[in-house]
Formats: structure tokens, C-alpha cells, sequence
């Protein structure tokens, strides 16, 4: 495994900020550049060529469609795949959309739940849809597990009758805590009874790579993909929309991806993306146990370290393998941040994209605890993590809390 | 030159869709595969590593203002420049974004005008808004050239003192036509006065490889560039928003881009677009040269070809020199395509992401001359276009015109 990924195995810095980025698999790369000096054609021309690439992206919708259906195959449908620019646009597009088409039917003001601990890509576009008063909207609440909390969502259900749509992540970027997607669908059902709403998107973003994703059994209306989540193409994502939800385009332009996504498909990126999932199809299971390892040897080592404490759960249902999120007490996260780094450890304070000019917060510890979102250390594992490198960090962190 | 592209050169067919889509060039691929599999961090992480990828995205803004800005030099300021997944994105950002801005201190509904031989990128988004009652549109004349019909224009101003964006592409896609940036811009100016509207966005995709483009005379607003039309990487793009031009972001996410685009920066794609534009920039004058010769002489000798006539008009001012759009008096676009195909020679109908479903149709064309639009052959050069494929494109003409 590791002669895939040499130059960055060789460099000094261990990463261990996988969950804001991940390096792209070189087996991708290989398939990427192939077609990019090959079959460069717009898949729109109708020559020979064109239709040629046209068939390859169609080609990796069905297998991409048959990736994400896992073991009950054809439960996702090619043409409920909407190959994107990555994540933040797949959310985009689903709250967006689905509000735009609301209007086009109705007049009453819609109102939207997301929980507490959502990821900017959905929290700012709420707040925006919001502030230009074209929706209200809910945050659901979550637990000592970093879980939300269902009882919540019902009340808020049962006090909001104009919901139009449920939006929780999978699981969560900064705390890694996993959401009870499928219970919340089952509260959803019974809403909805003859109704289309609410209806339910999900970010799952952070829980490709760990996660057996059900779609048959989880009842998502919508759910986002990153490609540069899963060891994929940067700027390439998937946007799943199950047949018949209503929703319209954001952007404008040619028919690309059934009219929900315009603009001339980018072939190696499909063909990369469907390489990335492929991978992480094949080696999702021995991959898991491996981290998990990892992680609760982490978690057991940092028990024993004086002043510091984990943020959110412990358990295997509860959290992704890939995540560990440490609290220092009295300690100021960014500098934490840069000692860690000066170690050789690159590791985060929270969310990635937020503004790095504001003080480095996290919001879903935050949420958690008061006490330590601004002194708190999100390290995720990944794909080249070594043992060499998971002991090394306990060292790190050990120093780091002196 | 050849061997920057051998693969491409080495097959069987020619390639003469350039306006469609270009190969990306060698030597861009080798920028992007060194950073993809080094610098693969996320730039909004706060390590050294982090730091570095922000670093490596900041020169690159800088450089492509310094471009942009040709001979007068800092005429582009690097925040003026905003990396998008291509120019349908770019489109939808400038017009989208302009309009919203616009609600949020105004009641009354706005004008926009666009050219009747947009693009569907720009086309669709006005007549979408349209839809939705968020704005009127009108659309400029084009006379017997494909040059927009500067008195039609004032005309239209003039009806609509609410206009508060003109959008005209510098280049048309599908009869190559240059229109009057500049002269459109003076126009705007003397309505202007005190007033920041009506603000002037130019689709500048078609136009980047061959033309000067002057930002401190042209006086635009805004302006979209894509980089799978300048041999650069796939699903890049940039969106020029002129300082202090009101307009707001679509998407919503991190603060990317100013606020204006969120989701991470891709470096390899940012450094790969920045590469293409400085090969463009650096071969533009020889290029442009060489291809206008070619171009010329197929002229020339279409002339003599009977019932083939050349839609548009052959002067440099007023179309660019890589297209070449002619008209087969009574036959199907789509037939000619095939045959053209069969004989060796990729060419396009018209614009090549629209509905294939639909009949191939030039808007262009139909809007030049009534009787051609759906008779009519878009070639277009490029990079790698040879004397050879020249001359052997006009037999395949004359074969396939009898």
C-alpha cells in the first residue's frame, strides 16, 4: 500500500488531517491521465469521438450507481447520479433546489431542519436562505454523544408544519459522531404519509470511506458526495437525487446531468471519481477495522494523559473510526495547532473552511461542551496512516498537554 | 509543437472542434500531476503545509491578473479574480449574483440585455429569471456580419431605464464573431453617469486564445474565462468581478474565492489554468497569425465550392480567426456532421452542449441568415491543426457538399 504513495510517505510532516482533505490515490491518477491525453472530446459532440466519451461517463454512472446500491444492487439508479464540482455545490443544489421548486408551486414560506453541528456548505446556506426571508428555519440538537437528539427533531416536526426538509450529515466532520439517519427517516415517513415532505438530504461527506451506506434502508431523499473526501478527483463530487424528489437547477446552461447540473462534463473526473469509490468499495471493510484500531488505541493512551479529554464518544456506533477529537484544558487550540505541527503532526482545530482571520473554534465541540471548542485538536486517520505514526502522536500529544 | 501532443496527433481523425472543447496541452499536465500528488493540502488549514498550498494559490491569482493584464500592467487586481468550475458557473455567478444583489436594496423589477446569439450558459439563466418574474430581458440584433446592432442596443437602453446589466459574449461561439466590447462599454458609460448600472459582462471563453484582451479599455464589469477552452484543465474556470461591482455569491460555504465561490481551492487545477493562460499569452500573437492564414485560405477556396456559402463575414476585425462556419444549401446539419466523420474530420453543428435529443440547430446562424440554421458546419482550428488537415478538410468539404 504504501509504494502508492511514496512522495508523501517520504516527506517528514505525518498528515493526519484526512477528514479536511485527502490525498488523490495514484491508482486514480493513473486512470485519470490516461483518458485527460486520449479522449479529451465534449461528450455533447455528436462525431464518433464525442459519443465515445459520452458512453464512458455513462459507463461509470451504472457503475457508480451500482457502487453506491452496495449489496441490494439497483437500489440507486444511474440517472439519480449527478456528477458535481464536489460537496459544498451537492449541498448547494439540494437545499437550493428544493426551495426553488417549492415556490413554484406554493406561497406559504417554507421552514428547514438541519441539527446544530452541520457543516458550513449547509449552515450558511440556511442562514442565507433565511436572511432573504424565503425560509425559516431549525437546528436540532445534539447529545453527550454528539448525536442529535431524535426527540427534538419530533418536536420540532410537530411545531413546524411547513418542513420541507430535513438536512443531517452522516457524520460529522469535526466530532466524527454518526447520525441516526435511518431513524430519522422512519420519524420522517410517518409524516409524510400521501405527502412528498419533508423531505430528507443528507451530507455524507465524512462516511463514504467507513460507512456501509444503505441506501434502501436509510430513505434519503438526497444525499452529497466528495471526491476529495475519498482519496478522488478535487473538484468532483456526486450529488444523489432519488427519482421524482422535487427539485430544480441552481445554474443554468446546456441539459448536462439530466438539466440539474450544467456545464461539459469532465470525463476524467467521472472516470477518477468512479475509481475513488471503487477502492473504497473494495477495501472499506479491512480498511475500518484497521483504523479502529488505531483510534481506540489513541483513545485508551490519551485517558492516561493529565489535562486532556475526548471530545464526544467512544463507541464504534456512535463515531467514525477515522476520528479523534481532543480536548486540552485551558489551552489555546491554534497554538496547540502549531505545536503539533512543529512535532511534524498536521492536525486541525475544527472545520477547514472557515475563515481563517476568525479565532479557530469548533463548532460542533462547542455544541458538545462550552468549555472546549477553542481548545480542541480534530486528528483523523487515513489511508497511509502507520502505526509508527499513531504512536508518535500519542508522544506528541503528551508533550503538547505539558 | 507536435510532440506536445503526440497521442492526439497520432490518430486517425482530425480534430477540428476546438471551440468545443481543447485538449489540455502537455505542458499543463505536468505542472498539475507534480502538485496533485505533493501538495495535496487543504489551503484553509493552518499547518505549514496548509499555508504553503494557500501561498502557491495566492501567486498563481497574482500571475493571472498580471496576464489578464497584458501590456498595462496591474489593470487586474488578483481580488478581482475568482476561480469557478468553468465558464457556465462563471455565467451563472455574474448574472445570478448581480440580480440578487440587486433585491436586496430594490423593489422594482430589473432589466437585463443580452445579444440574440448568447451562449445557452447566459440564454438560459435570462430566460429562467424571466420565468421566475425576477427580471425582463431584451435581446440585441445582430446584422448581416454576427456583429450586434450598436443603434438596437441604444434603442433598448433607452425603453429600459431599469436595465442594470448588458451581457454580450466577445466572441461567438458558433460563427466566430467579434462584437463591440469597447464601443458597448462607451455606450454604458455615457448612461451611467453617476449611476453604478447597468454593469457590462462579457462571456469571454471563445475569445482568450486569440484575441487582446485590453480590461482597461474594454471597461467590462465582469468577465468569464474557462479553461477547457484554452487547453488548460477541465472544470476551471474564472470569473473577473471588476472591485466594487455589487453582486453576491450563489452558493453559499466557506469563505473561498472573497465570499463569491465556496467549496476548497483546487491547486492543480488554479496552477494548471494559470500555465495555460501564460502559454496562451506567450503564443497568442503567432497563433493567431498562423491560424488566420489557414482560415483565409479555406475561405478562399470554399468559394468555389458550389452551393457551400460562408456564413458570417471573413474580415479579422469582425471574426476570429480559428472559426470557419459555412452553410450546404438544402442539407442537414447532422447528415454533414456524419459524413464529415466518416471522412476523417471532427467538426460541430453549433453549440455543442445543447439538447442532443433535439435537432442540431446554429441559434447563430438562423439568427445571421433564416435559411441556414439547421444546414450549417462549425469548424473551428487549434493548437494543433496542420496545413495538412487544412487542405485536406477542404477536399472533404467539396466531397461532401455534391
Amino acid at each position: 500500500m504504501f509504494s502508492r504513495f511514496t512522495k508523501f510517505i517520504k516527506k517528514e510532516k505525518k498528515y493526519l488531517d484526512y477528514a479536511s482533505i485527502t490525498p488523490v490515490d495514484s491508482r486514480v491518477l493513473v486512470v485519470m491521465n490516461k483518458l485527460t491525453s486520449s479522449l479529451f472530446h465534449n461528450p455533447g459532440s455528436l462525431y464518433a469521438s464525442g459519443v465515445k466519451v459520452e458512453k464512458m461517463i455513462s459507463s461509470a454512472r451504472v457503475n457508480i450507481a451500482k457502487i453506491l446500491s452496495g449489496k441490494n444492487t439497483n437500489t440507486v439508479h444511474a440517472d439519480e447520479v449527478i456528477f458535481t464540482s464536489g460537496g459544498t455545490e451537492s449541498n448547494n443544489i439540494a437545499i437550493q433546489g428544493v426551495v426553488d421548486k417549492w415556490y413554484e408551486d406554493h406561497d406559504q414560506k417554507p421552514h428547514i431542519i438541519i441539527s446544530e453541528i452541520e457543516h458550513p456548505s449547509i449552515r450558511n446556506i440556511v442562514e442565507n436562505l433565511s436572511k432573504k426571508n424565503k425560509i425559516t428555519f431549525s437546528k436540532i440538537k445534539i447529545n453527550n454523544d454528539g448525536v442529535i437528539d431524535i426527540q427534538n427533531l419530533k418536536e420540532i416536526l410537530s411545531e413546524n408544519k411547513n418542513t420541507i426538509l430535513v438536512s443531517v450529515m452522516l457524520v460529522n466532520n469535526e466530532i466524527g459522531s454518526i447520525q441516526p439517519i435511518k431513524e430519522i427517516a422512519s420519524v420522517i415517513r410517518k409524516i409524510r404519509e400521501n405527502n412528498i415532505y419533508p423531505l430528507l438530504h443528507t451530507d455524507a461527506c465524512q462516511a463514504m470511506n467507513y460507512l456501509d451506506i444503505q441506501f434502501d434502508k436509510m430513505g434519503v431523499d438526497l444525499l452529497s458526495l466528495d471526491g476529495g473526501k475519498i482519496y478522488g478527483p478535487r473538484s468532483s463530487g456526486i450529488l444523489y437525487i432519488k427519482r421524482k424528489t422535487p427539485i430544480n437547477p441552481v445554474y443554468f446552461g446546456g441539459d448536462q446531468e439530466y438539466g440539474m447540473r450544467p456545464g461539459t462534463e469532465n470525463l476524467s473526473a467521472i472516470v477518477g471519481l468512479e475509481k475513488a469509490l471503487q477502492i473504497v468499495s473494495t477495501e472499506k471493510e479491512k480498511e475500518t477495522q484497521r483504523l479502529f484500531k488505531m483510534q481506540q488505541y489513541i483513545f485508551s493512551k490519551i485517558q492516561k494523559i493529565k489535562n486532556v479529554s475526548i471530545n464526544g464518544s467512544v463507541e464504534k456506533e456512535k463515531r467514525i473510526v477515522n476520528n479523534i477529537n481532543i480536548c486540552f484544558k485551558n489551552k489555546d487550540a491554534e497554538f496547540l495547532l502549531f505545536k503539533m505541527d512543529k512535532l511534524g503532526y498536521e492536525v486541525s482545530t475544527g472545520t477547514t473552511c472557515q475563515n481563517k482571520k476568525e479565532e479557530s473554534r469548533s463548532v460542533s465541540v462547542d455544541a458538545l461542551r462550552g468549555d472546549c471548542g477553542g481548545s480542541s485538536l480534530r486528528i483523523s486517520l487515513g489511508r497511509w496512516t502507520t502505526w509508527g505514526e499513531v504512536r508518535g502522536l500519542v508522544r506528541a500529544i503528551d508533550k503538547v498537554a505539558k
